[in-house]
Protein backbone atom coordinates (compact mmCIF):
# COMPACT_ATOMS: atom_id res chain seq x y z
CA UNK A 1 0.00 0.00 0.00
CA UNK A 2 1.59 2.93 -1.41
CA UNK A 3 0.21 5.69 1.29
CA UNK A 4 0.98 3.79 3.73
CA UNK A 5 5.14 3.05 2.61
CA UNK A 6 5.47 6.80 1.95
CA UNK A 7 3.94 7.81 5.72
CA UNK A 8 6.58 5.25 6.81
CA UNK A 9 9.36 6.72 4.81
CA UNK A 10 8.77 9.94 5.69
CA UNK A 11 7.65 9.55 9.46
CA UNK A 12 8.89 6.72 10.42
CA UNK A 13 12.28 6.58 12.60
CA UNK A 14 15.03 3.65 12.26
CA UNK A 15 17.00 3.33 15.57
CA UNK A 16 19.67 0.64 16.32
CA UNK A 17 18.48 -2.96 16.86
CA UNK A 18 16.05 -3.24 13.92
CA UNK A 19 13.51 -0.81 15.33
CA UNK A 20 11.41 1.39 13.30
CA UNK A 21 9.76 3.99 15.51
CA UNK A 22 6.23 4.90 14.05
CA UNK A 23 4.77 6.01 17.27
CA UNK A 24 3.43 9.69 15.23
CA UNK A 25 1.21 7.68 13.66
CA UNK A 26 0.37 4.03 13.99
CA UNK A 27 1.38 2.75 17.79
CA UNK A 28 0.96 5.85 20.19
CA UNK A 29 -0.16 8.89 17.99
CA UNK A 30 -2.95 7.63 15.86
CA UNK A 31 -3.63 8.44 12.72
CA UNK A 32 -7.30 7.49 11.78
CA UNK A 33 -7.64 8.78 8.49
CA UNK A 34 -5.37 6.28 7.33
CA UNK A 35 -6.42 3.50 9.67
CA UNK A 36 -9.90 3.50 7.51
CA UNK A 37 -8.18 3.81 4.20
CA UNK A 38 -6.03 0.50 5.59
CA UNK A 39 -9.70 -1.06 6.42
CA UNK A 40 -10.50 -0.06 2.77
CA UNK A 41 -7.80 -1.62 1.68
CA UNK A 42 -7.65 -5.15 3.85
CA UNK A 43 -12.16 -5.31 2.64
CA UNK A 44 -10.61 -5.63 -1.03
CA UNK A 45 -7.62 -7.88 -0.21
CA UNK A 46 -10.19 -10.10 1.93
CA UNK A 47 -13.52 -9.53 0.29
CA UNK A 48 -14.12 -13.14 -0.56
CA UNK A 49 -13.82 -14.48 2.93
CA UNK A 50 -16.73 -14.53 5.24
CA UNK A 51 -15.47 -12.62 8.24
CA UNK A 52 -17.50 -12.07 11.09
CA UNK A 53 -15.08 -11.03 13.66
CA UNK A 54 -11.62 -9.19 13.84
CA UNK A 55 -9.09 -10.52 16.88
CA UNK A 56 -6.10 -8.18 17.96
CA UNK A 57 -4.34 -8.06 21.01
CA UNK A 58 -3.82 -5.24 23.45
CA UNK A 59 -2.71 -2.43 23.23
CA UNK A 60 -1.67 -0.88 19.72
CA UNK A 61 -3.51 -3.36 17.75
CA UNK A 62 -6.71 -2.03 18.95
CA UNK A 63 -7.25 1.12 17.12
CA UNK A 64 -6.96 -0.15 13.94
CA UNK A 65 -8.70 -3.34 14.43
CA UNK A 66 -11.37 -0.90 15.21
CA UNK A 67 -11.36 0.93 12.53
CA UNK A 68 -11.17 -1.57 9.94
CA UNK A 69 -13.46 -3.28 11.76
CA UNK A 70 -16.14 -1.04 10.36
CA UNK A 71 -14.99 -1.51 6.59
CA UNK A 72 -15.69 -5.15 7.10
CA UNK A 73 -19.29 -4.24 9.55
CA UNK A 74 -18.33 -6.73 12.27
CA UNK A 75 -17.22 -6.75 15.76
CA UNK A 76 -13.67 -6.76 17.17
CA UNK A 77 -12.44 -9.08 20.10
CA UNK A 78 -9.30 -7.80 22.11
CA UNK A 79 -7.13 -10.55 23.51
CA UNK A 80 -5.91 -9.42 26.98
CA UNK A 81 -2.42 -9.57 28.23
CA UNK A 82 -3.00 -9.80 31.89
CA UNK A 83 -5.67 -11.40 33.89
CA UNK A 84 -8.04 -8.92 35.22
CA UNK A 85 -10.49 -9.59 38.31
CA UNK A 86 -13.11 -8.05 35.33
CA UNK A 87 -12.51 -11.37 33.24
CA UNK A 88 -14.35 -14.30 33.99
CA UNK A 89 -12.42 -17.36 34.94
CA UNK A 90 -13.79 -19.11 31.62
CA UNK A 91 -10.91 -17.82 29.14
CA UNK A 92 -8.63 -19.63 26.65
CA UNK A 93 -4.93 -18.98 26.67
CA UNK A 94 -2.00 -19.03 25.23
CA UNK A 95 1.95 -17.93 25.85
CA UNK A 96 3.67 -14.89 23.62
CA UNK A 97 7.14 -13.28 23.74
CA UNK A 98 7.51 -9.64 23.57
CA UNK A 99 10.22 -8.87 21.37
CA UNK A 100 9.96 -5.09 21.82
CA UNK A 101 9.52 -5.89 25.69
CA UNK A 102 11.93 -8.58 25.91
CA UNK A 103 9.71 -10.85 27.86
CA UNK A 104 6.83 -13.14 28.25
CA UNK A 105 3.20 -12.92 29.23
CA UNK A 106 -0.19 -14.61 28.54
CA UNK A 107 -3.00 -13.35 26.11
CA UNK A 108 -6.35 -14.55 27.53
CA UNK A 109 -9.52 -14.17 25.41
CA UNK A 110 -13.00 -15.07 27.14
CA UNK A 111 -14.88 -18.05 25.44
CA UNK A 112 -18.09 -15.94 25.08
CA UNK A 113 -16.64 -14.27 22.51
CA UNK A 114 -14.72 -17.18 20.74
CA UNK A 115 -16.59 -19.79 19.60
CA UNK A 116 -16.66 -22.80 16.35
CA UNK A 117 -19.11 -20.62 14.16
CA UNK A 118 -16.01 -17.75 13.95
CA UNK A 119 -14.68 -16.85 10.96
CA UNK A 120 -12.18 -14.72 12.35
CA UNK A 121 -9.73 -12.32 10.51
CA UNK A 122 -6.30 -11.37 13.11
CA UNK A 123 -5.40 -7.46 12.93
CA UNK A 124 -2.00 -6.29 14.04
CA UNK A 125 -0.10 -3.69 13.75
CA UNK A 126 3.41 -4.84 13.71
CA UNK A 127 4.37 -8.54 12.28
CA UNK A 128 7.95 -9.21 13.09
CA UNK A 129 8.88 -12.56 15.03
CA UNK A 130 4.83 -13.91 14.83
CA UNK A 131 4.91 -14.52 18.14
CA UNK A 132 1.75 -12.63 19.34
CA UNK A 133 -0.13 -13.87 16.01
CA UNK A 134 0.79 -17.34 16.74
CA UNK A 135 -0.62 -17.35 19.99
CA UNK A 136 -4.05 -15.64 18.65
CA UNK A 137 -4.13 -18.68 15.94
CA UNK A 138 -3.61 -20.64 19.10
CA UNK A 139 -7.11 -18.83 20.76
CA UNK A 140 -8.67 -19.18 17.98
CA UNK A 141 -7.93 -22.97 17.34
CA UNK A 142 -8.64 -23.90 20.62
CA UNK A 143 -12.25 -21.89 20.01
CA UNK A 144 -12.47 -24.30 17.16
CA UNK A 145 -13.22 -20.72 15.10
CA UNK A 146 -11.70 -20.41 11.50
CA UNK A 147 -8.61 -18.24 10.90
CA UNK A 148 -9.48 -16.31 7.89
CA UNK A 149 -6.74 -14.31 7.33
CA UNK A 150 -4.48 -11.85 8.79
CA UNK A 151 -4.15 -8.51 8.32
CA UNK A 152 -0.96 -6.58 9.09
CA UNK A 153 0.44 -2.84 8.93
CA UNK A 154 4.09 -3.22 8.79
CA UNK A 155 5.47 -6.90 8.28
CA UNK A 156 9.77 -6.68 9.39
CA UNK A 157 10.21 -9.15 6.19
CA UNK A 158 13.61 -9.65 7.30
CA UNK A 159 11.95 -11.63 10.53
CA UNK A 160 10.46 -14.68 10.44
CA UNK A 161 6.89 -14.26 11.42
CA UNK A 162 5.87 -13.60 7.85
CA UNK A 163 7.38 -16.95 6.37
CA UNK A 164 5.96 -19.05 9.42
CA UNK A 165 2.61 -18.19 9.07
CA UNK A 166 2.15 -18.18 5.31
CA UNK A 167 4.00 -21.79 5.54
CA UNK A 168 0.74 -22.44 7.50
CA UNK A 169 -1.50 -21.75 4.77
CA UNK A 170 -2.88 -18.25 6.16
CA UNK A 171 -3.83 -15.91 3.78
CA UNK A 172 -1.22 -12.96 5.05
CA UNK A 173 -1.26 -9.27 4.05
CA UNK A 174 0.48 -7.21 4.92
CA UNK A 175 0.33 -3.70 4.05
CA UNK A 176 4.18 -2.55 4.05
CA UNK A 177 6.97 -4.95 4.01
CA UNK A 178 10.37 -3.60 5.41
CA UNK A 179 12.88 -5.88 4.46
CA UNK A 180 16.02 -3.81 5.11
CA UNK A 181 16.28 -0.35 7.45
CA UNK A 182 19.53 1.75 7.38
CA UNK A 183 19.99 3.32 10.95
CA UNK A 184 23.15 5.85 9.67
CA UNK A 185 21.14 6.81 6.65
CA UNK A 186 16.93 6.42 7.98
CA UNK A 187 16.60 4.95 4.56
CA UNK A 188 14.10 2.32 4.42
CA UNK A 189 13.57 -0.98 1.51
CA UNK A 190 9.96 -2.35 1.00
CA UNK A 191 9.31 -5.85 -0.61
CA UNK A 192 7.22 -4.94 -3.79
CA UNK B 1 -28.05 8.51 25.30
CA UNK B 2 -30.55 6.10 25.53
CA UNK B 3 -29.48 3.39 22.58
CA UNK B 4 -26.47 2.87 25.32
CA UNK B 5 -28.63 2.68 28.24
CA UNK B 6 -30.60 -0.07 26.29
CA UNK B 7 -27.61 -1.77 25.47
CA UNK B 8 -26.46 -1.87 28.89
CA UNK B 9 -29.28 -2.89 30.44
CA UNK B 10 -29.89 -5.68 27.98
CA UNK B 11 -26.15 -7.25 27.67
CA UNK B 12 -24.59 -5.29 30.93
CA UNK B 13 -24.36 -8.03 34.11
CA UNK B 14 -24.09 -6.58 37.25
CA UNK B 15 -21.77 -8.56 39.70
CA UNK B 16 -21.16 -7.86 43.54
CA UNK B 17 -18.80 -5.38 44.57
CA UNK B 18 -20.17 -2.41 42.06
CA UNK B 19 -18.70 -3.95 38.69
CA UNK B 20 -20.88 -3.89 35.99
CA UNK B 21 -19.78 -6.04 33.12
CA UNK B 22 -20.13 -4.52 29.40
CA UNK B 23 -17.46 -6.80 28.30
CA UNK B 24 -19.73 -8.14 25.26
CA UNK B 25 -19.99 -4.97 22.93
CA UNK B 26 -17.62 -2.34 24.95
CA UNK B 27 -14.23 -2.88 26.48
CA UNK B 28 -13.35 -7.19 25.44
CA UNK B 29 -15.20 -7.55 22.70
CA UNK B 30 -16.42 -4.17 20.76
CA UNK B 31 -19.05 -3.01 18.81
CA UNK B 32 -17.91 -0.25 16.54
CA UNK B 33 -21.19 0.71 15.17
CA UNK B 34 -22.12 1.62 18.05
CA UNK B 35 -18.52 3.44 18.62
CA UNK B 36 -19.54 5.27 15.86
CA UNK B 37 -23.16 6.27 16.75
CA UNK B 38 -21.67 7.14 20.50
CA UNK B 39 -18.77 9.43 18.03
CA UNK B 40 -21.28 11.16 16.80
CA UNK B 41 -23.30 11.84 19.82
CA UNK B 42 -19.82 13.20 21.47
CA UNK B 43 -19.44 15.38 18.10
CA UNK B 44 -22.31 17.00 18.96
CA UNK B 45 -22.26 17.62 22.26
CA UNK B 46 -18.75 19.07 22.18
CA UNK B 47 -19.71 20.94 18.71
CA UNK B 48 -18.66 24.26 20.22
CA UNK B 49 -14.93 23.30 21.33
CA UNK B 50 -11.83 23.49 18.55
CA UNK B 51 -10.87 19.65 19.83
CA UNK B 52 -7.31 18.87 17.31
CA UNK B 53 -6.65 15.64 19.49
CA UNK B 54 -7.82 12.86 21.43
CA UNK B 55 -6.57 11.63 24.35
CA UNK B 56 -7.48 8.13 26.18
CA UNK B 57 -5.35 5.16 28.10
CA UNK B 58 -4.74 1.81 27.29
CA UNK B 59 -6.21 -0.63 26.94
CA UNK B 60 -9.91 -0.11 26.56
CA UNK B 61 -10.47 3.14 25.78
CA UNK B 62 -8.15 3.17 22.51
CA UNK B 63 -10.86 1.06 19.93
CA UNK B 64 -14.02 3.61 21.22
CA UNK B 65 -11.29 6.62 20.99
CA UNK B 66 -9.99 6.02 17.58
CA UNK B 67 -13.76 5.43 16.59
CA UNK B 68 -15.09 8.55 18.15
CA UNK B 69 -12.05 10.64 16.62
CA UNK B 70 -13.47 9.93 13.22
CA UNK B 71 -16.03 11.71 13.96
CA UNK B 72 -13.88 14.87 15.15
CA UNK B 73 -11.23 14.25 12.03
CA UNK B 74 -8.32 14.34 14.44
CA UNK B 75 -5.86 11.97 15.38
CA UNK B 76 -5.64 9.89 18.91
CA UNK B 77 -2.78 9.96 21.12
CA UNK B 78 -3.08 6.88 23.97
CA UNK B 79 -1.35 7.07 27.23
CA UNK B 80 0.56 3.86 27.94
CA UNK B 81 0.57 2.49 31.00
CA UNK B 82 4.27 1.19 31.57
CA UNK B 83 7.60 1.98 29.59
CA UNK B 84 8.77 0.10 26.44
CA UNK B 85 11.73 0.27 24.65
CA UNK B 86 9.97 2.05 21.76
CA UNK B 87 8.91 4.94 23.96
CA UNK B 88 11.98 7.68 24.23
CA UNK B 89 12.70 8.94 27.70
CA UNK B 90 11.47 12.16 26.53
CA UNK B 91 7.59 11.90 28.24
CA UNK B 92 5.15 13.28 30.31
CA UNK B 93 4.12 10.80 33.10
CA UNK B 94 1.11 10.74 37.03
CA UNK B 95 0.34 8.03 38.14
CA UNK B 96 -3.14 6.12 38.40
CA UNK B 97 -4.85 3.94 41.07
CA UNK B 98 -6.70 1.14 38.86
CA UNK B 99 -9.63 0.54 40.80
CA UNK B 100 -10.60 -3.09 39.03
CA UNK B 101 -7.11 -4.26 39.06
CA UNK B 102 -6.52 -2.94 42.48
CA UNK B 103 -2.84 -1.50 41.83
CA UNK B 104 -1.09 1.26 41.01
CA UNK B 105 0.78 2.47 37.75
CA UNK B 106 2.50 5.09 36.16
CA UNK B 107 0.66 6.42 32.48
CA UNK B 108 3.49 8.18 30.25
CA UNK B 109 2.59 10.10 26.90
CA UNK B 110 5.70 10.99 24.47
CA UNK B 111 6.35 14.98 24.69
CA UNK B 112 6.13 14.79 21.09
CA UNK B 113 2.66 14.15 20.79
CA UNK B 114 1.08 16.74 23.89
CA UNK B 115 1.98 20.38 23.27
CA UNK B 116 0.73 23.53 24.17
CA UNK B 117 -0.82 23.90 20.95
CA UNK B 118 -2.99 21.69 21.60
CA UNK B 119 -6.76 21.53 22.12
CA UNK B 120 -7.66 18.19 23.69
CA UNK B 121 -11.29 16.12 24.38
CA UNK B 122 -10.41 13.15 26.76
CA UNK B 123 -12.11 9.74 25.67
CA UNK B 124 -12.54 6.44 28.12
CA UNK B 125 -15.01 4.02 28.46
CA UNK B 126 -15.32 4.33 32.15
CA UNK B 127 -15.31 6.72 34.60
CA UNK B 128 -15.56 5.71 38.24
CA UNK B 129 -13.22 7.14 41.22
CA UNK B 130 -11.80 9.42 38.20
CA UNK B 131 -8.36 8.35 38.36
CA UNK B 132 -7.58 7.50 35.21
CA UNK B 133 -9.11 10.59 34.10
CA UNK B 134 -7.07 12.86 36.41
CA UNK B 135 -4.00 11.04 35.51
CA UNK B 136 -4.95 12.46 31.71
CA UNK B 137 -5.70 15.64 33.17
CA UNK B 138 -2.08 15.84 34.27
CA UNK B 139 -0.27 14.94 31.11
CA UNK B 140 -2.15 17.80 29.67
CA UNK B 141 -1.56 20.22 32.37
CA UNK B 142 2.12 19.64 32.19
CA UNK B 143 1.95 19.99 28.09
CA UNK B 144 0.55 23.30 28.60
CA UNK B 145 -2.26 21.88 26.54
CA UNK B 146 -5.73 22.79 27.01
CA UNK B 147 -8.58 20.60 28.52
CA UNK B 148 -11.79 21.07 26.10
CA UNK B 149 -13.88 18.50 27.54
CA UNK B 150 -14.21 14.38 28.90
CA UNK B 151 -16.31 11.95 27.07
CA UNK B 152 -16.98 8.83 28.81
CA UNK B 153 -19.47 6.07 27.67
CA UNK B 154 -20.47 4.82 31.08
CA UNK B 155 -20.04 6.86 34.41
CA UNK B 156 -20.70 5.08 37.96
CA UNK B 157 -22.20 7.90 39.54
CA UNK B 158 -22.40 6.59 42.75
CA UNK B 159 -18.48 7.30 42.48
CA UNK B 160 -16.81 10.30 42.98
CA UNK B 161 -15.48 10.96 39.88
CA UNK B 162 -17.92 12.81 37.69
CA UNK B 163 -18.26 15.08 40.78
CA UNK B 164 -14.73 15.40 40.99
CA UNK B 165 -14.44 16.56 37.01
CA UNK B 166 -17.54 18.68 37.21
CA UNK B 167 -16.29 20.51 40.26
CA UNK B 168 -13.00 21.45 37.83
CA UNK B 169 -15.09 23.16 35.52
CA UNK B 170 -14.38 21.01 32.63
CA UNK B 171 -17.05 20.15 30.32
CA UNK B 172 -18.06 16.14 31.13
CA UNK B 173 -20.09 14.14 28.93
CA UNK B 174 -21.61 11.08 29.98
CA UNK B 175 -23.30 9.03 27.44
CA UNK B 176 -24.72 6.84 30.65
CA UNK B 177 -24.67 7.11 34.10
CA UNK B 178 -25.60 4.79 36.10
CA UNK B 179 -27.35 5.72 39.79
CA UNK B 180 -27.59 1.91 40.83
CA UNK B 181 -26.67 -1.67 40.06
CA UNK B 182 -28.52 -4.47 42.05
CA UNK B 183 -26.38 -7.78 41.53
CA UNK B 184 -29.57 -9.62 42.71
CA UNK B 185 -32.08 -8.56 39.77
CA UNK B 186 -29.73 -7.53 37.49
CA UNK B 187 -31.47 -3.94 37.18
CA UNK B 188 -29.88 -1.32 36.96
CA UNK B 189 -30.66 2.77 36.96
CA UNK B 190 -30.13 5.57 34.83
CA UNK B 191 -29.82 9.28 35.68
CA UNK B 192 -31.56 11.63 33.81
Amino acid sequence: MILLEERIQKDGIVKEGDVLKVDSFLNHQMDVSLFAQMGAEFKRLFKDKPINKILTIEASGIGIACVVAESFNCPVVFAKKTASINLDGDVYTSKVISFTKKREYDIIVSKKFLTKDDHILIIDDFLANGCAVMGLIDLINAAGATVEGVGIAIEKGFQPGGQMIRDKGIQLESLAIVDGMDPATGRITFRH
